[in-house]
């Protein structure tokens, strides 16, 4: 990584070279997701440039960091296993990777998980550990010490960072001249990766984070100036279940307060309209986390482009849920 | 084109030739779409490379030819506008095109035309002639004699074949070993343009034929050894609205004669099945010709592979069947 090793002094940041090095280790196992063109409900000659990555294999972006973290520790993970704590969409990209490797996976998720993500992990052959959400965190440190498995975090590492930044390195790549980035916000390793590849080949752009106002702690913590933690109790509301982290990771953190200029929040019925816009006119499914960005955007509430383009991840829905918002219905 | 100009002797014929060059002609204007892997509900290892040209920016493969078409007759076409018929994708990429590039567009629709593809068109400016199905093929010839317009044809014509033909090309390119390619079958013109194209980059590979078995023409063509007509009292009856043309064209024919092993079909449940599952695991939203190759793929109505690919086109679909679909109820 191209930083000091002492965090306390300097903080520890990805660079474009760690997030390139990923990109190629990484290349034969996530989908070159393609840029979909939205039009704007209301004024359909204004596009935002959607990255796909509700299409990976396992339906987010949480496959390449997973990835370029197991592939760095194959040696170890094939001997001893892997254990990953995840409301969903990096236990499934975990569980989907020790499958196609071979590798024991044992994934720890929070009892409110919806049960198609448990049950898409199960079906992946991975060993699931429920727990309340408050012990999340600490029980997969229990499970290494115990059984000695290899720790996949989802977010507060350095190499997750750099394999969610390969979402910038393609977007910059597809679209040239982005000027507006909007990225989703929960444990902050897509935005914290993101922003760093952006900026370094945009100095120009502007990255800006969207969170549900009912799990709103990133939007606080960059007003702030320091890392705000929201209580599970209140995380939990919001009916983006991918984004219901309750505090920003220290290595993300460290990307945020230097690469991210804003960070905006959005109701939960501007996420469920954005699901449906989204799977109307863009012809993708996603679940409320990966509408997150579409609904800031088409409720006017980030700075317009000319160029801008949105993160859309993830697409693991619950079929009730997304056949009530395209009924028009709030809930299933 | 790679072929003599007497039809009554020799058929015309399109070959990669023509293909490569549409493929360089209209690569500004359509998505190079990625291929996803889609798990079987019976066999999750079991996987179906779909060609996801439902995001397409108009919703559909019908882009290709209706571009690689009028970019051959730009001149006339600025001048003079264009007509063209349509159930709905074909309109709504020669609308979209019209719309880029700033032409006159007319558009002709059999009155049974889903709503919401009616608003679409409408929706990029161009003028609406709604007409009853039978004679959907003849008023937009009158349109030509009465006004001049320049008319881009659905699928009878070998630059509409050529350009649909690109979708084969891209596919190969990115999955170099498939075996079997399921194609959905209405007036031919992708399966005469994907078969050419297929068959010359693998020659062992198998081209299969998709159809409602409502809307059977094709299948039954093929095995009479010539062509045969249904009725739109016949065509019509499926969900698939998408895939209702009455008879194929005589240059897809003559493609589908030579290139073609099998035409297969599928009942509108069994579409209705697959829009769910490419919904829910590819996280594709698929209108129901969209989803009649997965549909013959999951009930195990064609040869397996080992690798199988299927075209999944078009993704504009009336929002309460798609409700209705996630919900497990058949209809609206």
């Amino acid at each position: 990584m191209t930083a000091t090793r002492n965090p306390a002094e300097t903080p520890q940041l990805v660079g474009l070279d760690d997030i390139r090095a990923a990109a190629g280790r990484i290349a034969d196992f996530v989908l070159h997701t393609p840029v979909i063109a939205l039009p704007h409900p209301g004024r359909p000659d204004n596009l935002l440039h959607c990255k796909a990555e509700s299409l990976q294999p396992t339906g987010a972006f949480k496959l390449r960091g997973a990835c370029n973290t197991i592939l760095q520790v194959l040696d170890q993970a094939r001997e001893r296993g892997v254990v990953a704590q995840s409301s969903g969409n990096h236990a499934r990209a975990v569980a989907w990777l020790a499958h196609r490797l071979g590798l024991r996976a044992v994934i720890v998720m929070p009892d409110a998980a919806p049960a198609s993500k448990v049950a898409a992990v199960r079906a992946l052959g991975a060993e699931v550990e429920l727990v309340p959400a408050a012990i999340r965190d600490t029980r997969p440190l229990e499970l290494v010490a115990e059984h000695g498995y290899v720790h996949v975090p989802p977010y507060d590492d350095l190499r997750v960072i750099a394999g969610q930044g390969t979402v910038g390195l393609e977007l910059v790549e597809q679209l040239p001249d982005v000027d507006v980035v909007l990225v989703p916000v929960s444990g902050g390793g897509l935005i914290a990766g993101m922003s760093a590849a952006v900026t370094a080949l945009r100095p120009g752009a502007r990255v800006i984070g969207v969170e549900p106002e009912l799990a709103a702690d990133a939007a606080e913590s960059l007003r702030a100036g320091r890392r705000v933690e929201w209580g599970p109790e209140r995380t939990y509301r919001t009916v983006a279940d991918g984004l219901r982290t309750t505090v920003l990771g220290g290595h993300p953190w460290q990307h945020v307060r230097r690469y991210v200029d804003e960070i905006v929040t959005v109701s939960d019925d501007q996420i469920r309209a954005a699901m449906r816009h989204l799977a109307i006119e863009g012809r993708l499914v996603v679940e409320p986390a990966g509408a997150a960005t579409v609904a800031a955007w088409m409720h006017d509430l980030v700075p317009a482009g000319p160029t801008t383009a949105a993160v859309v991840s993830g697409g693991s829905v619950d079929p009730a849920l997304l056949s009530a918002v395209l009924a028009g219905r709030s809930t299933a």
